[in-house]
């Protein structure tokens, strides 16, 4: 484990969250008249910018970006070698939390956006359907991906899939606890209310699981490392911690 | 035939109705003034989704989603050992066909909808010479690809075909029986009346005639495998039925 | 020259004409209150569209679907071998424009829109600077991408540049005679009067003829064979006149 | 140095302002009623357009564009043997200013829009907290790119970053001296008031050297050439100056 990776996933959640929160503030300010729109300008950004962000931190860390990616790696790769360690699946996770919240910090300043807590209860068993459904998706693409040899269609298929997964789920597909984390530290389009949280992250949960059991179903040979994208240059020297 | 390429079928013609279903459901809600911008909120949303459902699923059973096109690929493959065998298409067909009414159940599920068949009435020649040319370019797009050697383009391609043609047919284009089935479970933005359905299964099976036919005419040489995808790393052991 | 390389630039010229239109008419329908929002319905539609036509007859005929890019191909492979000849170039031009005019025929059949030309004028030296820039710079992206060998580009950077050039040129980026031809047999959103298409078609050929010149300055070595696309798999039997 | 990359670098940077400016002219006159509606018009059409002039552009001059690419260019690769030298910098960014100014002329030009100087400022801390942070991003994701062989992809995912960037900061994301200087010659949606430039031109050069910091960082093997995309045919020869 080095700082080089856990800089990456500490960059790269925080401006997910930036360009989810971001888009969100300024498709509100702008499109005041239509949620509709102001959801189609959220998504279309987060298509983007997701796919970019894999790209650009996938050869450091496997652009994980999201608590519950780390954990189905590091079950799916245990005995195995590939995968993360059980260490480094918890230093992934604080880096991933440290950068949503910070992320969504960033967003605010440069808005000019007061902090303050989300105040958007999202709730419902719908939403939490939506979540399941959501996250179940997600996991089962990554590690599809992966186990066929095509981690370097990761950028784009999985900014693609959460792009539709805005519009098709009924949450907006949150799927990802840090982000959920995040997004509690805006009170603005992209924002949850801290009571809702819980309820999302266990959705979130339950819908990894029932992604890693498809992918056992589907895939079940392991293939190649786990990790989201393909590595094709790893650094030989890394700044050890 | 193997339970798992049944199960991909199922679940990827399910979440092709889940997401085509899903996002008009959102878009009706979020943009109630103009139509034209639910129709792009819901395009755009299904131009994403599958494009990634067939990169999901396409090393498992080929990525068909689609009755018409596993006929056109029984037909195509006949006699040269590629293709679907006879007793093969009966079950992609079946599956599909429960994949796309579980998909509707599902997305009406998620956003809370009464559950309850279409009323919406899709009548009229213009819609129906409009799924037989949406159903002609489709088929004739896959089988084009596949025989030149293509297949990998296959979900980007056809993604954007479908995106193209919810705006260049005044149908919308369903071109898809299985999808046609599915749509009739849900009393929302993107249902069909179960009264309007037989017409649209008919123009579709004549659209896809028409694109064998330009299918035979433009490609004669039958190249590669039909399946809609490239297959890179097909499993080698399968659970058996 | 063959019967299938002109039903290639024939139903591929024809089809870009019904996205055009179709698409056309369907976000006029739809979105009656923002013209702007039509033009992004109908440019999203079209750069879904050509691409997909691209992919679909690239290897057949090179998918030319526009006689400034067939006379491009002419002049630029004359001596070498590579181009069209110049009996091939008038049957190019011939099979396009008639695709063109049964394009718009088949929009309007599906649509139900009454047959008769079209009424809107578009007229002025803004429109006319347009045609210049936009048919100047698509044919520099061709030739450039063919003489780097990168042909396989062309579908997906062809696609995006109209889709630009919709917005960024005054004109809506017409960019093509025999789109030109086709699209005074419909009185829609995307029609041209009669009276307006020869300055177009003028324009188009200024700006062709800017575009060789800026790949002759910019790419001076010919490099690979001219057809836009790569054909990967040219079928070695073919259905002689 | 040629003549001929100095022309793509003019061209290219020019062709961007156009595309910027015109589509901004356009939403803005067709989109009247919904700001947000317009920018993402205008944003669409950014994605498109950029990523075709760096396809079209790349292997002749790598596509920079952009000063501060420029800059990060030589300040990385001195002593390499890779990157530019001084004086080839200094060329680039008179290229790229007077392609700036060029190309917004040329879309006032296209829409008939009166010369004059912009009118609209673009103050306050957040602003440029948004420019700091787009132009990191930028910078990052190129040499990101570069250092890992896969400048290929500079194309769709620098378009792509810079239509997440409209949205996700709050200054729409100029990222760009050159681009910035163009904008200042036109008095429509995309332009910036002579008075704000210069802080935004401050802010950029501070993002740039943040961006810089972070390749070293994350990337610290210096890896292939510096040019932000792969020239797979470099002429032979030459038009020297």
């Amino acid at each position: 484990m080095t700082y080089r990776r856990l800089l990456a996933e500490f960059l790269g959640t925080g401006l997910l969250v930036t360009v989810v929160v971001g888009s969100g503030i300024a498709a509100q300010r702008l499109s005041p008249d239509d949620v509709g729109l102001q959801l189609l300008e959220n998504s279309t950004a987060t298509v983007l910018g997701l796919t970019v962000l894999i790209l650009l931190f996938g050869p450091v860390s496997g652009a994980h970006f999201n608590p519950v990616v780390s954990v189905a790696d590091w079950w799916l790769g245990r005995g195995s070698g590939t995968g993360l360690a059980g260490g480094e699946l918890a230093a992934y996770v604080v880096a991933q939390c440290a950068g949503g919240i910070g992320g969504a910090v960033l967003a605010n300043a440069m808005f000019a956006v007061d902090a303050g807590m989300a105040s958007t209860e999202r709730t419902g068993g719908g939403l939490l359907l939506g979540e399941v459904v959501a996250t179940a998706g997600l996991v089962l693409l990554i590690f599809a991906l992966a186990r066929t040899g095509r981690g370097a269609l990761a950028a784009p298929a999985v900014g693609a899939y959460i792009g539709a997964a805005y519009w098709f789920t009924s949450s907006t597909s949150f799927a990802n606890p840090a982000v959920t984390v995040g997004r509690m530290f805006t009170d603005t389009f992209a924002g949850i209310a801290a009571s809702s949280a819980p309820a999302f992250v266990g959705a979130q949960l339950v819908g990894a699981a029932v992604g890693v059991l498809l992918v056992l179903v589907l895939y079940p040979s392991a293939g190649r490392a786990a990790d989201a994208v393909v590595v094709p240059h790893p650094e030989p020297t890394e700044l050890r911690a």
